[in-house]
Parts: structure tokens; C-alpha cells; sequence
């Protein structure tokens, strides 16, 4: 059965195809009493729209709705359930590729499992699900916030150039990508704040091993690090050792706040990778006969995922969080 | 609650502390009337057990016993229980641990998530715990046999050399850390071939995703990369795209065999990072009064993990397979 | 955190309050393609309905929609989520029970969980969450209906009368009942057919724990009981056991279908008994200070529950049959 | 997949088959730091084997060892694994049985599911697995200790008698059944005491639906009642009103101490029915031919299970409770 649930007890559960009328989900594990910041929900999701050159033209509304769960803003301790329509739902763009398998796409592998064809917007496997990952990271930041975690992200990398020093360097190749009709991969990083102590369930859900299922979950994520990532595996441990300082903090924090799959309370730092996008210009597809058939591609579509990607890479850091110290509370 | 369960329909359950008198686990999810092969689960053992000069020379003796699910070497379709006694727990090496939090280690973090001292081997944070995977994943190794689906690792690279192509001036550095008493990162690549395309369950329970967690809660991972991972996010996207041949093989497999989260029927490559362990002769430890306090480690540990993980990723991955596996057969 | 799941592969989870805008749900499990019959499902939600004049006169439209995992009323194989707008919330009519615990309701039980006073209709615990049970159920039996399983129910006993032989006597006491502002228990019989053997998951999940746990979870349910069930208890063995058939059925069917937790063919019966409910027409509650207070109960409520739960049990019955096909799928 | 873990956040996870080397279980949930006794361990243990003439003469021994999870008998917050070898298993008592599928036993509904024929010991249906659970429940009543609630039950009555005003009766059946080689039904009623109000999770998992569902786990259980059970579905509303006191409590408890599903802080009052065991001195069994067979059962069994169900009856409340009282620390 396909999976639409992440976490044991903060629980978002999602539903919607791509070109279906409806996306939502279900958000358990909120206190009863608190108070939802509908303008904060919102401009997370307004942080996940294109904004840039280099985004997809398709507009979004995600005008999200709840539909239950809370009463004057406030929640009630029952399941918070919110729908987004979908406006803009221009199937026609997809008609062409109905009888293919595009390549580096789940096409055919969703044709595999499913045995249904859902190329054109009828399964899950969208940028569009996203959506729903957005709102219930919102309210997982919200959950966070009273106990002061936070979560950020930022580009680290376009293509092969530092997205800090090399910030010129990227900006020409996202216009050459653009002006091909071609697509460009990149990393971000992504730092959570302020988590005590104690977060994390060995010996199968180290807090870095949920984290990494988290971020490998998001559509396009091919590499995921935590603290120095593969650059640690590069050293001698007395390099890689992060020394005490007498409060308990460390001096280096090259495990990225992570020490044996549980929170040490410094800063938790991943480095999520996203592999360019593949619906480009041109598409050299597949028919179910196993003809080989050039199509051009008339959906919109990023040129960079990772100009958008960040607020999800947050929201499935706070949703991973907010459901370990959830977990934890079971321990005192 | 700590998590001792790996797997929803194909499920290893573990127990026992680093310097208890024994370790185990149940596995659940084998049909009946399966053949275990004891061979072949004391050989991959003695896979993971010290064999260079640069492991452990702590023996391990890893007799596994079944004691229950099995009649006559088959499988009763009920759990199958297995226990191997702890025949050289050295408690007193340990002794002078006793007083102090190592850096990086799992010791401050136990202590803050537990309330106890679990040092010197009371916790389950220790390499010794791995062997009950590599017992689990040989069993699903087993069960992966008829379809003919087999997983292999090999040492990708050892400190920042490729171990193919400069594996001389690797076993210089493996030598030079131990002439030191330090210790070396590496990277592992987990192949597993013959995984029919459909395999992997979206949106969040991805093929990619779970293998993710699965390999991240091996102990010292720090990093997971699917296919061609960082590689790929250098990219543009018409570099990165497989293309297809006729019969639905793709030319490429910068992928790394799935799509959309779901397996397409190449291989499945991951690469999985581990830092050089901490466990270093030289200890600049803390006490639980914030005092730095320097101890020479007496404890019996390896240079470099990545020489003995090879069959522990392979034993995850395995596991991951069997399980998704299973949870495809509901789909029929 | 409230548990909104039912099932572990083919799962209901649902969300709503009594008073809110919305109930409604998603349903997993469902393979791609099924046709998805909206008549059958409107004419069980009409069952659920009030009809006899012993029923509440709130009046429920029920009218459900699906906004996900169907296109052409063919299943996508994706989750199937539903809302049914409440169109008849009238508060007001809650407005004296505000600040009252009513006995033998869960307002006080519900305080004590969640801290909120749910009393006035923001909470879960209330007969209109049961439509969201028979949408699934619905759902659950058009699953069954290729493989020919059925369920029914009918009324078994109410008050103290046997509902086949007594009904006279009953719909008597039903009167005075009405007359007085009282209300009814009673039992409903639930029967499953054309189950195939081997269906259930011991040691915990037998067949008949989990149908327990089903019906338990239907509000008012006091009793549960499998076949001959408590008239069983006062038996000797040699009149409880059901012999053979030489086509593998037996002569009697004492157990009701199930042996050891596990379906052999015959006929699943199960008796679930209701209490009368306690929405009657003066209500002594008590006030958070402890103060004793009488009141007129103006909420519009049942007479009998029996009457209109037989389609939920079937709901309940049903789910729980197709979660255990779907379970017993990765056995072959 | 078979099923053989019990709860959610305290956990206790079994195996071994009636016959084999072992059986033993690991129990999850307990935290670090708990006093073990293992003297009320060995004597809830002993309170399941046979002591009246009515029982088996099969000898248990039931020496429990303790092989993880603790230290000096502290717990550790690591997995506590058990272990209790099989001193006693006489295999060739059922080598009649081989050949033939008991009527009323698991024999054929194993065989229909698993594909193997376990009549002779190899399965799991068996009161030998009870053990697991006791030790499991007395693990749970040790974590419940602190807070003072208690677990007890009595027989309320074998056969058609009433156990304590018809006692002299109840005996003469249990005479009449052993001299005659049968056996007899009976009903148990376990009380919770001292429950917290607040447990319960609906609208699924009610306190009252998980109570139904460990019991009716249990082997041979028919009925289950929550309160005054059938009773209050036969009584107008206005007599199964609990009404108030003015400290909270309730003046009756028809309800058994659950409203809505969740504990109101009276006491917990069930009654589990059980069928009289289908193991009588003549065995009409079938072969898988379909030839009815007539065959002396050998097998030394009991004359009636309620004499030795109370404390497994006890053992899966306390469970229950344990499991809910750590679900409902997440909620704080």
C-alpha cells in the first residue's frame, strides 16, 4: 500500500493527485488549545510558489482550507484536516505525454506498480504534492515554537558553484538552463535550532536516520548528509571529533548535533542534494510497445528545484521534530 | 520508546546491550516451510567479524542459536527467535570510562535521553548491536534467494583515497592511523541487483527514503547517496537523464535504479558514508561535572569501520528489500 | 494522541467534529481501477439515517463527496478522501449543556483527556462520526464484492425482548419509551458470509480480537461476544464442539466461523450489545465546581441506537475483513 | 503476516511454538531505572500452572531468565528480553493427532492459512503462549505499581453456576466434566482499580475497544463486557445512568468505569467469557482426505480454563493500561 503518513505521533497524513480538484491532508497530534497563525501557514506556502524567472509559470493558489480541528482558531485536539483546491489544473498541457513513459520520471515505474498510466497528472508522484508537506510543516513550526526551535534553510550549491561565493557563477547557468529549456540540480542546507538534548530513538530511528528517510522522501532528493557529511569520511577521527567545551556544548560541531542518532543540543545541520529536474524541452519518451518517441513538453516547469525546495526541506525537518519530542514525552 | 523494530511486513526486532550476556532479535515476515541455511548465516557473521590488523581485536564469538520458528532447519511461518551469547565482555577495559562523557559519542546523549551512564557497554549504542542486523539480513537474504535478488558492498574509498584506484596509498594511512592509535572515514557502495520494477511505496515511504533510513541508522553513517547522488545535483538536467532502450532498461543509471521512490528494474546503487569512529587512544572526555579530563582508551576498537560495515549496509538493504517486497504482495 | 485510524492495510482514517463544518476521511488501500458504485454508498448513508419515528429528527444529508483518489468513478490506487458538509449544526440547542458534565456521556471524560470541554459539540465523541465508519465500510464492501463476502445485520434483542419473537413487546416498550424521554439498549447481529478460511493474526490479532475491537469502538457498545458467545460459556465441551462435515464444514457452528482466531469457512457471527443512550429527556449533571444541576436536554437524539447502528457494525465488519484480505496477501 | 506484538508505546512482542526449545517475548516501554521483582514475576507465573485436580498434569516449569535489558535488576531502557525453556515437551502424546484435524482447534485454520499441519506442537495455538503474557502482564503491573493501580479477577462462573452463591454446584459440574473426560465454560471478571480518568483513545482505540480486543486475544475467549455488559442493553437509559456524586464519582457503575472510551476514574470492571477447551477425551477428528477419524486424545489437558485464565486475563489489562498510561503521556 502506498505510504501518505509520516510520523508516529505527530502525524501528517496527505491526499491528491497532481490534476485532481482537491489536495490535503490530516494533521494529528496537536495539543487542544493552541492557536493556529493562518498568515504564517500562508506565506510558508506563498515561500513554496515560483517566484523567480527560473520557476515554473503555473500559478498556485494553495488557498489552504480547515475543514476541522479547530474552532476559533484555536485547536481542539482532534484531527486538523485541510483541503487546497486546485484551480489551475490545465490537463490539455499533458496530453502528449499520455502515451508515453518519460524518462527519469515515475511514469513507468508508477505504470509498474499501479498498472494505470498517470503521466498526465493522476498520480501522486508531483511537485504539486508538496503542497501538503508545507502546511503540515507550518504546523509543526508552530507546535515548535512555544519551546523556541526553529527551522531554516538555504541554498548551498547550483550546479557545481557555491551558491554563496559563486553566487554570479550560478545565475548565468540557471539562464543558460533556461534558455534550453533545461534543468539544473543543486543542494541545500538546512540547520534546526535549539533542539534539546535527547531527541532521537535508537537503535532504528536515530534522529538522523528519520531525518534522511524525511528528506529523501521529497520528490528529485539524491544525497542527504548530516553535520560534515561525506567530507567527515575523508578524515582521521582526530579530526572529526568534536571536543567538549565545560558547558557541554562542543567546540566543533562536525556531527551536525547528532551523536549516536540522538540530539547533543547543538545546531542540527543537513545537506539535502536535488538532482535537476527531468521534464526539460525536449522528451525522449517510451510508448508501452517500447518505441523510443520524441515529444516536446509543453508543461511548465522549474528550471532549478532547489530555488523552491527549501520551505519543504524545513517542513520535513519541523514535522520530524515536532514528532520526536512527542515521542520523548512518553520517557519521563 | 527507543525502536528496536526494522520493517512493517518483513520485521527484525532486536535486543541486548553491547556488554549484556546476549544479544538477539525475532524475525517476522518468513513463509513457512522456508530452508534456512546456518551456513550461510555463520559465514556472513564471520563477514563481519575482525579480520585485518586494522579491526578490533576484541573476539567476537557470535554463535548464533535459534530458538524458536524452526523445525528441522525450516521455517514454521512463526517468529523466528535467535540469541548469541556474549562470550567476552571485558567489562574492566571500560572502567576508567565510567566517570566521563567521551567526545563523540553516544555517552552524553544517553545520558540525556535516559538518565543513566550506559559508558562502559550498558547501552545499546555500540558496534556489537550491528550483529543482530547482519543475522536479520542474512535471513532476508534467504528469503531474496528465489528471486534471485542479491546484494553486494564494496570500500568505495578510505579516507580521501578511491579504494580501486589508489587502494596502496589507503592501506598507507590505514597504517599510519593505527600506528597512532586514530582512526579513518570511508564510504561503502550497496549494490543490489534483480529488484523487479514497482518496488517502493510514495509519497513517503520511497525506495530511496527508506533505504535512506535504513543505512543512516547503521552506527557512524554520515552520509547516503542514491545512484549517482552529489554527482547528479552538479548537473544540468540533460546530463543527469537516463534514456531508455527498447526493452525499458535505460542506457544510463545516474538514478541509481529508482524513480519517483519506486525501483525500475536496473540496479540499485547507494553509497553510505561513515565517519572515522571516535574511539581514538588519546580521550578528552568531560564528567557530569563539566571537568575535561584526559583517559587513555583501553577498550579494543578498529581503525576503520568502513573494512567490516560492507555486510551490515548490505545486511540493511536487504532487509529494506524484503520488506517492500512483502508489502508489494498486498497490491496484487 | 487519539487514535483516528482504523486497519493497518486497508485503513480508514477520519476526522470532524460533531458540530463542525465537515467530517469526512481517507481511505488506503484500495487497488487502482475499482469502480466505485456512489449509489451503493449514498444508500448506506441513508440507512445510517434517521427513519422511524423512534429516531433523533435531526435531519443529516449526508451528502458525501470524494475529492481524491478516483477519476471517472475508477480508483487511482491513490488515497480516496471524502467530506460531508454538516448542514444542520444547530448549537443553540447545546447552549445549557455548556457548562455542565452530562452523566454517562463522555464531556467529563473527554475534560479530563483533553482539557477542553467538548460538550457543546466540538468534540468527536458523538453518533454523527459513525457516517464517516459507513463511508468506509461502504467502501470496504465494494473491495469484497468480486470475492462474494457479505455482511448484514439485524436486530437482535431490544430492551429485553427478542426482536424476531417478542417485536410486539418490543416496539411497545419503544413507545413508552419515546413517551418518557427515555431511550433503549439492545443487541444487533452481525453476520459475515462467504469468508474464506484462513483469514486472522494470531497470537493478538485474531480474527475475532480485532472484530472486537471494531465494535467495541462504536459508541455505546457494551458487549461483544463470537458465535454462541456467553451461552458457550455455560457448556460442557462435548456440546460446544462443532463436528465435521467430510467437505471440511461443520454440523453446528457454536464458534461462529472463527477457530484458534482464525476464519474455517462457515459463517462469522458475532452479537454486539448497546446500551440505552443517555441522551434522555432530563439530564442531572454537574457543573466543573461539583455542583449537581438539572436540565432539560433539548438536543434532538435516538430513542433506540439499534435501530440504525445494524449498517455500522457492517461497516466495522467489513473493514475489518478487508484489512485481514489484504494482510493475508503477503502470505502466499 | 501473524501477529505478535501487543501495544503501542509499551510493548510486548513473543514467540515460540507449544513444543519447541523456547518460548520467550521482549517487552518494550519500560523505563530506565525500574526495580524488577522477580519473586511477583515467578509468582504470577505460578499462578497460571496447574494447581486443582481439574487442571493438566503436564508440569510447567516456567523458569523465566531474564537475558537483556537490565542490570543488578534495574532496568536499563533497552529491550527486556525473556527467555523460558520447554522442559516438558512430550511430542509423542500427540503423534496420534498428526494425522487429523481436531475439531474446534486451530488445526485446520493453521493449516488453511499457514500451508503446515502444527496439530503435533509446532504451532503457536496453544495455552503455552499464555506464559509469555504473563510475564509481559507482570512486568506491567511492577510499571503500574508506582502509581497504584491494581489489576485483580475472580471466576465469576464455570458452567451454569454462579461461583460464589452456587460454588457447591460449580463443583459438581467440574467433577462431572473431569470424571467423564470433558470439560467446562466459564466467565472471569478482572477489575482495574485506581485507573486515572483520562485514558482512552477514540475514536478507534477506546479504552474499552483495546480492553476487548487483549482479551478476546486471549485462547478460548468467546464474550466480552465492558460494566454491566449485556445487562445494561436490556435497561431503559434511565436506569443505566451512572448519576453523579459531587466529587466526580459515580454513585453506580453500570459502565465499568469508561465513558465514551476513555476512563472516568471509577473502577474498571470486564468480564471475559471462555468456551469449554474443545481438547475432551474422544476426538472426532477429519483427515485431510476428509475421512472423519475417531481418536483418543492423550494430551494432558485441562477440565476447565477459566480455573488458571485469571491471571492472563489480568496480564493483558495491565498491559493495556501500561500502553494507554504511556500514549497519554503525549498528550501533557
Amino acid at each position: 500500500m502506498s505510504s501518505n503518513t509520516f510520523g508516529k505521533d505527530f502525524r501528517l497524513t496527505t491526499f491528491g493527485e497532481s490534476h485532481g480538484d482537491f489536495i490535503g491532508g490530516i494533521l494529528e497530534g496537536l495539543p487542544a488549545g493552541m492557536s493556529i497563525d493562518l498568515d504564517f501557514i500562508r506565506s510558508e506556502l506563498n515561500r513554496r510558489k515560483p517566484h523567480s524567472a527560473y520557476s515554473t509559470q503555473r500559478t498556485e493558489d494553495d488557498e489552504v482550507r480547515f475543514i476541522s480541528g479547530m474552532e476559533n482558531l484555536k485547536t481542539l485536539g482532534t484531527p486538523l484536516a485541510f483541503i487546497i483546491p486546485n484551480n489551475n489544473a490545465r490537463k490539455s498541457d499533458y496530453d502528449n505525454l499520455k502515451d508515453i513513459f518519460r524518462p527519469s520520471h515515475g511514469d513507468y515505474t508508477c505504470f509498474r506498480k499501479y498498472g494505470i498510466n498517470a503521466s498526465s497528472g493522476g498520480g501522486r508522484a508531483s511537485a504539486r504534492e508538496t503542497t501538503t508537506r508545507v502546511v503540515g510543516g507550518a504546523l509543526a513550526k508552530l507546535f515548535l515554537r512555544p519551546v523556541n526551535i526553529t527551522v531554516k534553510s538555504e541554498i548551498e550549491s547550483i550546479c557545481d558553484f557555491d551558491y554563496i561565493t559563486q553566487r554570479k557563477e550560478a545565475e548565468e547557468a540557471l539562464k543558460k538552463a533556461k534558455e534550453s529549456s533545461d534543468s539544473l540540480g543543486g543542494v541545500i542546507k538546512c540547520t534546526i535550532q535549539n533542539v534539546p538534548a535527547g531527541l532521537g530513538e535508537p537503535v532504528f530511528d536515530k534522529l538522523s536516520a528519520v531525518l534522511a528517510h524525511a528528506m529523501m522522501s521529497i520528490p528529485s532528493a539524491r544525497s542527504f548528509e548530516i553535520g560534515d557529511g561525506k567530507e567527515s569520511c575523508k578524515r582521521f577521527g582526530s579530526q572529526d571529533i568534536d571536543h567538549w567545551n565545560e558547558d557541554f556544548t562542543t567546540k566543533t560541531n562536525h556531527c551536525g548535533g547528532i551523536q549516536a542518532g540522538i540530539s547533543n543540543g547543538m545546531d542540527i545541520i543537513m545537506h539535502v542534494g536535488f538532482k535537476p529536474i527531468s521534464s526539460i524541452g525536449l522528451i525522449r519518451g517510451i510508448t508501452r510497445e517500447g518505441k523510443i518517441k520524441e515529444t516536446e513538453n509543453k508543461g511548465r516547469h522549474d528550471t532549478c528545484a532547489v530555488l523552491r525546495c527549501g520551505v519543504i526541506t524545513e517542513a520535513m525537518a519541523a514535522l520530524t521534530i515536532a514528532d520526536f519530542i512527542k515521542r520523548s514525552q512518553q520517557e519521563k
